[in-house]
């Protein structure tokens, strides 16, 4: 699995911190962490949590990763913005029970976490414990287990509306201010990353021409 | 201000409980609450949190409500279906402070609260008093206040990618399999609740042609 | 009612945000706050979380406070040692719903209270809405209220168990490494603060002896 | 490790759930877990949280036990009563980062949890997530642990006031309402787990009188 980490200029200073947690549990289970960053506070490129919904749902329509992590200071905004496109269900997510029970019930591709509300001292053990069991078993498969049928119908639902009341990615893309677009994707190391990784040839045409 | 309550099957034996504590606190402000059910783990009309998510979007698009409070076991799935529709921005709120910072930040017009997970001794209290903070000021004047300019600047982006990415509401509403849209309806004080607060005719004939 | 603020040296820059708090809702009470210190990190007299528990007993056995809001990084410092003391009932507070339960449940005289742990964004507004909740009826009064007999009962119980296993406070403070105690009454406004108050003549004339 | 589990009546129905959660991480360390009750709400041998304080006291201070898991409805009454006694320090540990820092900061011997407070969906993978976080590291090495010096300092001199404030834990024991304490030990498993591992010829010889 591919896991892309994503913040957003308010918080952007907690980057590596949450990176390396991110990474530490990653590391254990095999799985890639691509930092698109904000990758501090003085990044000359950056993100607002409308930019991280675009920049996800990039990543996770083009293949060009299987699960995005991010957040904003409460975690609403990056939330809210994630859930704004196609193929993204993004989670909002505190602490470690909640990412187990969003890995299981909800079986999201996306979570968005608090950067500034609760974050003080235990944040980083926080991080670490909620990534552990975020990603601690295969996701998808109930919680409480005996309600594993009606929550992957409910899910199934939910997909199918949502790929309904939703455009198609492109349109959504194409359809924006594209200065707010060329933003999300004008990170240092989004290139290198991205092109490496993307699955989508139609979507990498369209970045590439908004990058030329 | 008009404050809709829906609640889903899995906690619906609670929804007479979360009713008292949201008028108890919108009596306080002079807000009116419609409770739209479910009224019990019986009720007939069973309600699953995507049909929650219709509901919503037919309430807020319609102007048969100004706001939307909701929830699931954990608020995720709820939170995930409203925000798959236009119109409609909710947040994943958890407690007092939640409730104040998505106000003053997000400035939405719906949230989902977990109504199962960490829901033991307490949980009528912590409803209370997040509704408190909820409602306790105008909202939209951002949080920290010196944020407020970028918070409500955001907000707007939000709103104006939102009008893009998500079809209209009927198209969206149309689209869907008309067998939950009306299940989403079929309360049984529906009828009587919407249409005496519906102002907008074209929702008003569609619902009307679904119930028919 | 008469309620001490206290602060250890780790957390001891938060000291006026955590006054002001605490004030504003003690005004709505017509409450009085003595403000003990530590007032910033720079403060000359450095109090750890152990004299925080000695400066609570003095405060509480000798009347000049009625209640004592304290902490420390995780508020288990400060709570162990306040309840290390006779005459003093120290819960561990974290939340508003907290507040109130121990407030209805314990009816103690004191609560301890994380000022570094989960302490971003939002602190103050649980400061406050917890100090709402930990106040807005009289104590003792049990939660759920169905269940004030045996609450109160037990309470009843854990008074005598402590009054019998911890000797009597003048014992106990003229026993402890007196430069300890000198440090938890060295504070700047102690005298001014803690003379006007002091209803108990043997308590105030051993303090006396100490800062002679 | 020999880690005893004691519930108070008001949670007694959650005891097995809880000794599973206990039991499943324990066993990954290869520590013991003596279940002493109370087995269910139906238990002929009630113990108010006063008498988990009392029970506690036994086994930690004959070493019959070296950490005790407890709690009540909040947590707060079990650590009350805990801290009510010598060789007790009884952290009140609502989530896995609290049971980290409690260990590393404040290296006690006892947590009182809540059971009913927040305890809905996901209760008990809190409880499992807690003690994982609570036994995962030798504790005392400090958090953060560029503090572990002053802490450990504090925790030495927390130690000390204790030894000092309250009275000899026989002294204790016997100054108490006798048939408090014998409700304490009064358990259908006590006499077969205390006395197998019980250290303190004294404490055991007052334990034997009791049940005489």
């Amino acid at each position: 699995m591919r896991i892309a980490l994503i913040n957003e200029n308010s918080q952007a200073a907690k980057n590596g911190m949450i990176y390396n947690s991110l990474k530490k549990v990653a590391d254990t289970k095999g799985y890639t962490v691509d930092n698109y960053g904000m990758y501090s506070a003085e990044d000359s490129n950056s993100l607002t949590y409308v930019q991280n919904g675009i920049l996800a749902a990039i990543l996770l329509n083009s293949g060009a990763a299987d699960y995005v992590i991010t957040g904003c200071g409460t975690g609403e905004g990056a939330m809210l913005a994630l859930n704004s496109f196609p193929g993204v269900i993004c989670g909002h997510v505190c602490d470690p029970s909640d990412g187990y029970m969003f890995a299981q019930i909800n079986d999201g591709n996306a979570i968005a976490m608090p950067f500034a509300k609760g974050f003080g001292w235990g944040a980083e053990l926080n991080l670490e414990y909620t990534f552990e069991k975020l990603f601690s078993e295969e996701s998808g498969q109930g919680y409480p287990r005996e309600r594993a049928i009606p929550e992957q119908r409910n899910k199934k639902i939910l997909d199918v509306v949502r790929e309904h009341t939703l455009k198609d990615i492109l349109t959504c893309l194409k359809g924006l201010d594209q200065e707010l677009v060329k933003g999300a994707v004008g990170g240092e190391k989004f290139s290198e990353l991205f092109f490496a990784n993307c699955k989508d040839e139609s979507i990498a045409e369209y970045v590439k021409s908004l990058l030329a």
